[in-house]
């Protein structure tokens, strides 16, 4: 049995503001569900269709119907399980080594795929401009494929994040007209790369922190080509970083 | 005004049958639809609830109502112009330089953004395995952004494309256990890179026509990680492939 107050409450975390409330963000699937409990987040209910499915040490169990799950879940194609976790206090997030950070990116898919990128490329921490789509929104939460398990996201204000940072990391951006990112250095200590919204770019006030401008060189008909989507970028910024140390690590 | 038989003939293209039958697609918005007609594409008809959209030399225009549109397009934004275009006939197609083959690749998004990756990176020619989906599927159309415009993508027998080319081209495939692309030489004569389904990666039959297997190597926690989206890896592949060329024809 799903009862109206637990309805009302899954409902309510499809917005930012009840998620910011209850401390709570809605995951489905078994192997979304399974990535976080694996990671240590703290399950709060579970809803699922088979009995047999999960084995909880905390946390509320409840077996429900599949027109009752129906009724809460917002997939298309339900998964048979929808569970809701506590959103973790961060402790002890690194700020070392090579750091993603994202100026307003707001497609949810996008911001599941690139936590996927940091996920596979090794960076454990993104930080988010505070405009950037909520990490918990459940869109994103389902894109990531259990990555978000593994990657730890920082909403801040992005200019105060990277003053403080200034003389400690460098500071590479993706720009249309930056050096091609083939040529560059890409230095191996601490490393903060940014990218920009999907449609402007990066910032302006972002811009006069960047001290390294750096692009993708495009091969096809330079006149007509869209530009790369920023979660295409990423991936391949993020590998053009990773096989530098690749080498060097070795 | 919007006809009973052009809603149907329009309804009807969402289905491959119909767009085989008809030899016609679907094109959503002013973007995409003027990237369709600059690139020769023949108009059959178009819509918009704008007049002074478009000079067209031929092909039907109809002025339409908002809600007139919205009965005809399927995004859930309607996008002001919805046009009908006939499928072109592929003519001097080049099966010279890089070439991409997919493997049964099946979400419309990931061909989306594949096809966008080629106009990137100057692939002229995909070829797709006839199980790929068709890329001019209503979601595809709209996730190109135009690309698809640019891009010759040819669905075939894939086994016999690749045996037919065994010898002429080096195949490359991407696996999960592959040789380190960082180190692998990248051929610069006529190549065919080979991506696999989502799901399954590259069938058998196909696996025993490729002559180098490669992969990324992920930084990440090594039992954990999900593997990249084909989309992801095929955008680190081509820059890697781009990437060695762009030094040596310089």
């Amino acid at each position: 049995m799903v009862s109206k107050s637990q309805k009302k409450l899954i409902n309510s975390l499809h917005q930012k503001k009840y998620r910011k409330q209850h401390h709570m963000f809605i995951a489905e699937g078994l192997k979304v569900v399974q990535e976080f409990i694996r990671a240590g987040f703290q399950l709060h209910s579970l809803y699922t269709t088979e009995e047999e499915s999960f084995d909880i040490e905390k946390g509320q169990f409840f077996l429900v119907s599949e027109s009752e799950l129906k009724q809460i879940t917002q997939l298309k194609t339900p998964q048979k399980i929808l569970a809701l976790f506590f959103i973790p206090e961060k402790e002890n997030i690194s700020h070392n080594g090579l750091i993603l950070a994202l100026d307003d990116v707001r497609d949810p898919g996008n911001l599941g795929t690139i936590i996927r990128l940091c996920d596979w490329f090794g960076i454990e921490t993104l930080i988010c401009s505070d405009q950037t789509v909520d990490c918990f929104n459940p869109k994103v939460v389902q894109s990531t494929m259990g990555s978000l398990a593994r990657v730890n996201v920082v909403y801040t204000d992005l200019v105060d994040y990277l003053k403080k940072h200034s003389s400690s990391h460098h500071i590479y951006g993706a720009f249309m007209d930056g050096k091609v990112v083939y040529s560059e250095k890409k230095e191996s200590g601490n490393t903060i790369l940014v990218m920009g919204n999907e449609a402007n770019g990066i910032s302006v006030p972002i811009e006069k922190l960047i001290q390294k401008r750096i692009s993708i060189p495009r091969f096809g008909d330079l006149q007509e080509t869209e530009s790369l989507n920023v979660a295409m970028a990423t991936a391949i910024l993020l590998n053009e970083f990773r096989r530098d140390s690749f080498f060097t690590e070795k």
